[in-house]
């Protein structure tokens, strides 16, 4: 088996909720950086990677790019078409291993929903693909579970902290220092991010050093 | 197999850093009912909870009073007397399920660590005990699995975001609504909590009602 990855990605000014700790620059190779953990995840567990973007993007990787869609449509567009198996997986998972990405595909149900922190989906794997349709933004993760029943699905909900931790905000960039072992954890080191510990509260955080 | 589960557990003015939202009462029943999903989640798995607690406790379950030692003196004058193998649990997961309890204590390595968000450990499981001794407090996690790897002990990390989610602040609380099926989020719900979206930034989160 080996089943495409759909990998939605965002080039130009991606992760903008990191724009007080990088620049945009920054964050175009930070966004690169972790895309390439996703893709290095996802091809050990053979999968194959395929961007979906919403314009060419300089790389060797197979796109698909849908200039006037948002990620819904997008997504949407494709599936009807899909022959077989298909991940949908965020680019912004970069704890994604060859694990858990394996136990989302090999789940013995209809679909796999990996949910995300504050209520996202991080994940889906479809076997089946034109019985399903993406809905995201919001509490997303309780419209695909319903989309799944109503469409008569059986549900699996993979229990991942590697892929429930999305990196959106200053608070997610410990995530990856602490548990990262891949390219964006070694870029955000070369940026002269460390983890620090308040002396009074306990409480841990990724703190620019330069 | 039926290894003690220890919960460390603070009855009087737990989770101050919800209380902004949550009155003091409100708090120390919204940590009762986190304590009860978390006891009902390891005597699935079939371990025995035994409450670690600072003061004596109104409650039926066994409990070990250690009224002079903070959490990492509690636990560590506990570990060296354990004669089989131990789990310590946080009672402030109340997503733990019986599945994610069983592959901690499941492990076929020496010790079972769950990280915590933030950089913490939510659980260890140990296979011999007084081998082990605990550090908590800041980012115990990488402390916890440097002291392993000191101790010549083989070590799995548990990949759950169920056991990741602790509940410590205003954020987490939306994972509780919509991830939890126990008696703290019935209790949540009871005191008027719902999920709600925000129509701008399409971000979740659990806003209180009345």
């Amino acid at each position: 088996m080996c089943p495409p990855a759909l990998i939605p990605y965002k080039p130009k000014n991606p992760k903008t909720r990191l724009a007080s700790l990088l620049s945009e620059e920054e964050r175009e190779r930070f966004a690169a950086a972790m895309l390439e953990d996703v893709k290095a995840a996802v091809k050990d567990a053979l999968c194959s990677p395929v961007l979906i973007c919403t314009e060419l993007f300089d790389s060797e990787d197979v796109q698909v790019t849908i200039t006037d869609a948002d990620l819904n449509g997008s997504l949407n567009a494709i599936l009807p078409q899909s022959l077989g198996p298909a991940l949908i997986i965020m680019a912004d998972l970069p704890l994604a291993d060859t694990a858990s990405v394996r136990r989302v595909i090999g789940t013995d149900k209809d679909i796999a929903l990996v949910p995300g922190r504050g209520g996202g989906t991080n994940a889906i794997f479809m076997k089946d693909p034109p019985k399903f349709h993406v809905d995201y933004y919001g509490a997303s993760f309780l419209k695909h579970k319903k989309i799944a029943e109503d469409a008569g699905l059986s549900v699996d909900v993979i229990d991942s902290f590697r892929l429930h931790t999305d990196i959106d905000e200053e608070d997610d960039l410990v995530e990856l220092l602490i548990h990262g072992t891949g390219k964006s954890r070694a870029y955000l080191e070369e940026l002269g991010f460390v983890v620090e510990t308040d002396a009074g509260t306990g409480r841990v955080r990724a703190v620019r050093k330069r």
